[in-house]
């Protein structure tokens, strides 16, 4: 039997044991979101920092720098955290470092302990489902919350992962947010209009971000990381175009 | 406006301000359930321990002592943790030690920062709702959980007690719990049958306590934190007759 838990917070990580698992890391406003959104889009990689000032080094070696604090873009970056910034390949082959306020924080938890990351977010969320059934590690859902408190829309993509995977657990949090999702999937922007960070990001004229984040299945990526940087998961038709490709260099 | 926050898990409190603020604990699976029972069956006060062997030490002192770890009576002690144990005035008028795996954690934590502690159950929901209309301070509800992490009934208590008060707020934990027990109220055993704690219980053939605890508004009592003993507030009736009292000593 497969395994699915949720982590509602990245400062209650260390109640779980990551060791063989897929975590995947949601930050729906705005981190993954934007992520996903990027490498579906054809931005090359991404590098998620932590640091403010390590991200903007990354400006000299010619790559793109996005940077958010509080909702807002840091000052000297190129990009703030706005998923809307890459739409229409806008950055195709770019190299992208970036850091957020939470997002960038729960990756950098899990990368240590865990077998796989992914990024999951509404937009990607089939995409991610139907990897991880092709998949055999167990699952943990790591929400970014906002500093270190549970927030609504990110342990909501938990329990819409979950009752997509349609896997028994035991894990309450895991339990909350299936029957809080079935109350909010019809109208989940109505559902999350309460929520303290759609007040945020209204507060910043962002309300274009937020119906973009909660679009459901946009994308068919896959985004993982891999030695630290952010990619996306080759779909099956084009590894089956580069073993061709492969085959026919080796006849 | 008055506020109400909700603080998921005793892990995450240090991200909460709990000064000036009245701190409902809740441990619905039994501890805070079995706190309001025993007070509200005649109990004087209850001493509560997050440590076993000062609890036991209490005994030395012909007090009561409860003592229990991983829902199972711990060995020596009087008592589990079982709210039946205290039925029909049994040990009315009894000096009570306890300790339990979460709940008096919950409680040791929120003592030096905040203005009041209450200590809530579904018990005691509407008794503790009145008087929490009647005072001044902010409330934060501070979930005992399961060894740090997330629990189903904790939190839906907290979400129970913040839609009677009605006050505005801005808590995703708050809000997702209102939505949840909306949800579940109807039907509360039958909701929390897959809860983690549920089943813990029902291994060790816990059912009756199950049932009980969450009985909504079997006692009127407002039970309190006084200088490290949890006592009964005196009603309206009792205020009433205990002032007539002191009105005619003094006459």
């Amino acid at each position: 039997m497969r395994k699915i838990e949720t982590c509602i917070s990245p400062d209650l990580v260390h109640l779980h044991d990551l060791e063989g698992k897929t975590v995947v890391v949601v930050d729906i406003f705005r981190a993954s979101s934007t992520m996903v959104t990027a490498l579906s889009n054809g931005v090359h990689c991404i590098k998620p920092l932590k640091d403010l000032e390590e991200c903007r080094s990354y400006k000299d070696q010619n790559w793109l720098i996005a940077g958010e604090r509080d909702g807002k873009q840091a000052e000297g970056f190129d990009l703030g955290n706005s998923p809307l910034a890459f739409l229409d390949n806008i950055f195709a082959g770019k190299n992208l470092a970036m850091t957020t306020t939470n997002g960038t924080r729960a990756i950098s938890l899990a990368e240590n302990d865990s077998r796989e990351i992914l990024i999951g977010a509404f937009l990607n969320l089939q995409a991610t489902v139907d990897y991880l059934k092709g998949t055999t590690n167990d699952v943990l859902v790591l929400c970014a919350g906002w500093k270190g408190k549970f927030n609504l829309e990110d342990s909501l993509f938990a329990g819409a992962l979950s009752l997509e995977l349609g896997w028994k657990h035991n894990c309450d949090a895991t339990l909350a947010m299936e029957a809080l999702f079935q109350k909010a999937e019809k109208n989940l922007t109505g559902f999350l209009q309460k929520a303290s960070h759609t007040k945020r990001l209204q507060n910043h004229q962002l309300e274009k971000d937020i119906d973009f984040c909660l679009h459901l299945n946009k994308y068919r990526s896959v985004i993982y990381l891999d030695s630290g940087l952010l990619k996306m998961k080759p779909s099956e038709k084009n590894k089956k175009r580069l073993s061709q490709q492969k085959n026919s260099l080796n006849s």
